[in-house]
């Protein structure tokens, strides 16, 4: 797995002069965008953490990029003027933690190239290209077995041509060191080294060999001169768009309330290697995604993260079957189908409990179930943070802020809340916590996820045990003394939730809430306009899911509805509730506030068909 | 969901004469493979379960090719010496029964253009590419919609040419359908129709109109001359194989019993566009996929399967938690760490069970178990098909007609066992049984199977609920009447499932048996050469997994064995025997007998250093 990338993005530009007094060279726009930006896109979206960007000339503008993409590390070479590309790298070098790709600042490039390093199977390979008639070409000469012996940007100076040097290259950690020492022996001879003179270098002399790896018909560019922009603007970056458009996936804006709609990056990250999960590298995916997802849900060290493979409830089963003893006495609130869900759990395993109903368009009165909680001397309270079936928001802080004052152990269903509500489970007074991978995560379903905080988690050691792979003290402690979960999990999908979490990181949970509650304002819009009623008052919706009441209009169909809008590709969910009609709408996922603008247009005219079939009858018809 | 293709493959190819005068055109080798094999392999791996193929000349040949590939369906076309392609498709059009892939048999392609088509959110659509120069081009125009309204061969004789006609198509069956209308209606005129006549026509007409996706630098040729033959082989193919080559993923053969290593295919089949699980397609794929499991394990419409999201163990906690009223009294059959699991749910559910044990590495007392099953009056009986610890095969054809015979409910545990030993459930006695999608069935972690003989499932009707996420009655109950999980199911691992069918179908049970056997021999030949020892013997193993003693040497270390193996591309697994130390290699997946003659090559190795160190043992070290 390679987590990390280095730019080299040192240099002067000077053959871009006039165009590189201010900013650097990787900052000069390619169809509006600066190449370099275009690169961290492509990193991220292959799956790359972290990208140290070694900087030089123009600086400035590498820090207000970092500013915009969180994942960004930059190291600054302040001796940028004297040094070459070596200088700059052997500054990021130390960061680097194990492999890694190399690239250059200036190049564009298709990102099948990054797919390409990361599935070869050479510990070091350097991509390269057939003949670019690039007028600098730096040519590679490969020793029999394809490894780099040589490179020139003369050609005749080589004996044989294995392609042209490309920029990007994957490096394991101890090659990238022993470039670094390489440079350091002859800083005396060559203060402005290339960092590819350290690499031939480093290659010829063995044991850290870097294979050449060709693409023949490889898409990419180099932006050294005037005629380089110009070629990379006509020529190169609309068949590398072309090359990259073929790869996207059909796009559907899910406005169910989960699975959400993912990126294509986030579907792809499930192509990878095959591996046993039980490998060490595979276990430190698990426990990457485990403290990445612990840090959105407390401050650091304060909360520990548990996998399951299975569905949210999955997840809301963990917590009721494994967090109450059997002296507990749990109180449920159900104001809604997965508070009622939580009643059900909780029946099924014959707990002590009761439940408090409450209205499913309501505020929750939460005197009320304080009072409740006090009365009937509970020991555990559950409760659903934001109910998908309504939109409702409960009162979860204030509630379980008060259950820890009075030593009530509090289970959360926070399925749909979590990674978009800004939460902190210790400042929040939450125990136990559920979510999923698919919902405001972004990633595939089929992980249940549940979060603990530290010290409720040490408590239920020695509970019963009511089933077996749901349990949470056995997974927990097993995942910790081993790395493994006790049972085969969703390999694939975990792979998926990294790049979502990579993705969640990106963006930040306050930016991404702010996207939602901007596709909510939409609908919310919209639904006003169109006269329609919202079943719960705003003031107390999550801005993630709404539920409105159905057009009251004799011809409406929900059917009709779906299917218009899934023909204009988006797709609607029915309401879950006895008590009303509805239909509801969520706002997750990778989607915009103009596509939801685009299905209030399908809604609208829908509606307008409605109103006029209603004034006139006998036009009515679906 | 596009299911079926249509090769259009009734031609005579004459200007290709002194090739196709036996074979037809299709049947023409690119790189030592016939054309049209090679579009079968392509549709395979982008998920289309059945080709039809419509045969004129030299139908003899396309005979031979659908007994390879089972998914074939070949259609003949009497009048092929006087209809045109149209009168082929038109000969094909009945089989259709929805939206489909229409393809020319003569063309050799970049899969991609599949992936661009089944992406594209038009109904119908075409592909077309930038100027080929082959000579032979059929020009496209379109409406300013990009719409298809006419094609010609002359250029001149068209408005503008939107691109030129690929041959690969995906069309709507009512398109389908029109255009045959439309032949029909002109067969007096044109009884020579090709199919892009009434593509056109029909196109033209509306409404049934056929987007052109143009791909300007798309990799394809059609192969009409001796010319097309020549610049295939030499020029399109390689590069065509490069592109290719690109998106393929790093190989790591995976030895350990399970996840198993997959296709790249498969892989590749998470990758879709995003749905809502309880949408009516997405429970189609859920229905095809659980009638095509039920297929494998009885048959027809002797099984039920039911699918969870969760792993093999999820799978026997169902079966044990579910399938076991109140007053019943079960045996469960220990001989391994997966029949110890067995009673380790039984106990958690506190079950009246008992246990009966018998060494890992010695056949099963079949009559030992049968005793004990009339001693102990027993209602039920579960054990192991396969012991993934120690590769032992249990009896249980023989145990589990005996339980009928007496009216003992059985529950097998064939994660490791299911669609490689070949299983009826009603002739072997099963009537529950449990696997998972990451065996030998060859696709990703994340679903757990659980087959049913019809009556002994309406019998658990009513049986306590003891928990709630892996309830069986339940789930079956929700998938039958709504066609939808209980629960967020892990959707792309079941597209990932429902190309792995696809996959397994093509190979059929039988013949992956027999290629993981011939895996199995490679290994076994090994083990006997290098005087290593099995822990089971070879008359009751299953061919699948193999408990090696650890070799007798004192500086033997597994993680040693392991991590040079790892280095070579291969995992492998420690035992998992309290009893005796063992290592494991398993033979199932995408594997062949050629790589597991590589391992045994890492492993003999291995062994002779050890064997080295041993006798001079100053020399050893790791």
């Amino acid at each position: 797995m390679i987590r990390q990338a280095v730019i080299m993005a040192g240099g002067l530009g000077s053959r871009l002069k006039e165009k590189t007094t201010v900013r650097p060279k990787g900052a000069l726009e390619i169809a509006g965008v600066p190449m370099v930006e275009r690169s961290i896109q492509k990193l991220s979206a292959a799956g790359i953490e972290e990208i140290i960007i070694g900087t030089g000339h123009g600086k400035e503008w590498y820090e207000d990029c970092a500013a915009r993409y969180p994942g960004i590390t930059l190291v600054h070479n302040r001796r940028y003027a004297e040094t070459g590309s070596m200088g700059t790298l052997a500054c990021c070098a130390p960061a680097v933690r194990g492999d890694v790709l190399l690239l250059e600042s200036d190049l564009i490039y298709d990102a099948i190239g990054l797919t390409v390093l990361i599935n070869d199977t050479h510990p070091n390979v350097l991509l390269a290209s057939g003949p670019t008639g690039s007028g600098d070409e730096v040519y590679l000469e490969a020793d029999e077995g394809g490894y780099l012996v040589r490179h020139s940007k003369n050609r005749a100076a080589l004996g044989s041509s294995a392609g042209e040097l490309v920029g990007i290259t994957r490096l394991q950690k101890e090659t990238l060191e022993r470039m670094c020492a390489y440079m350091q022996g002859r800083l005396g001879d060559d203060p402005r080294m290339d960092y590819e003179t350290a690499l031939s270098a480093v290659s010829a002399a063995g044991p850290d060999k870097v294979y050449i790896r060709a693409i023949q018909h490889y898409l990419w560019r180099e932006i050294d001169t005037a005629a380089d922009l110009a070629a990379a603007e006509t020529v190169v970056y609309p068949r590398i768009a072309e090359a990259e458009s073929l790869r996207r996936i059909q796009r559907e804006v899910l406005l169910n309330p989960g699975p959400a709609t993912t990126t294509d990056s986030v579907k792809y990250a499930q192509v990878c290697a095959d591996i046993c999960p039980r490998e060490t590298a595979f276990g430190e995916v698990m426990a990457w995604i485990c403290a990445e997802l612990s840090g959105m849900a407390g401050k650091p060290g304060r909360v520990e993260t548990v996998l399951f493979g299975g569905s949210g409830t999955a997840a809301d089963e963990v917590m009721v079957s494994s967090c109450v003893p059997d002296t507990g006495r749990l109180l449920v609130v159900d104001n809604g189908a997965y508070g009622a869900r939580l009643a059900e759990i909780a029946s099924v395993y014959k707990l002590n409990y009761e439940v408090y109903t409450s209205s499913g368009s309501a505020p929750l009165d939460t005197e009320a179930v304080k009072a409740k909680l006090m009365e009937g001397r509970f020991t555990h309270c559950a409760l659903v943070y934001h109910e998908t079936t309504t939109g409702l928001l409960n009162p979860v802080p204030e509630l379980c802020r008060f259950c820890r004052e009075q030593g009530i152990t509090t289970i959360v269903d926070a399925v749909s809340a979590f990674a978009a509500i800004p939460i902190d489970m210790d400042e929040d007074g939450i125990d136990f916590m559920a979510s999923t991978s698919n919902k405001n995560l972004q990633g595939m379903a089929g992980v249940a996820l549940v979060f603990c905080r530290k010290e409720a988690l040490e408590r239920i050691h020695g509970y019963p045990l009511r089933n077996y792979y749901l349990n949470l003290w056995d997974q927990y402690r097993h995942f910790k003394q081993t790395r493994q979960t006790r049972f085969t999990p969703p390999v694939q999908t975990l792979y998926a939730l990294r790049q979502a979490i990579i993705e969640t990181k990106q963006e930040t949970i306050a930016k991404r809430y702010a996207r939602y509650a901007a596709c909510w304002d939409e609908l919310v819009t919209a639904v006003k306009r169109l006269n329609l009623t919202m079943l719960v008052p705003e003031a107390v919706q999550s801005k993630l899911i709404t539920a409105i009441l159905d057009p009251p209009f004799p011809g409406y169909r929900f059917d009709t509805l779906h299917d218009r809008a899934r023909s204009y590709g988006f797709t609607i969910y029915p309401g879950k509730l006895a008590d009303a009609n509805t239909f509801r709408i969520a706002n997750i996922g990778d989607i915009q506030p103009a596509e939801m603008a685009r299905f209030t247009q399908v809604l609208e005219a829908y509606i307008r068909e409605l109103e006029q079939s209603s004034v006139n009858p006998q036009r009515a018809g679906e």
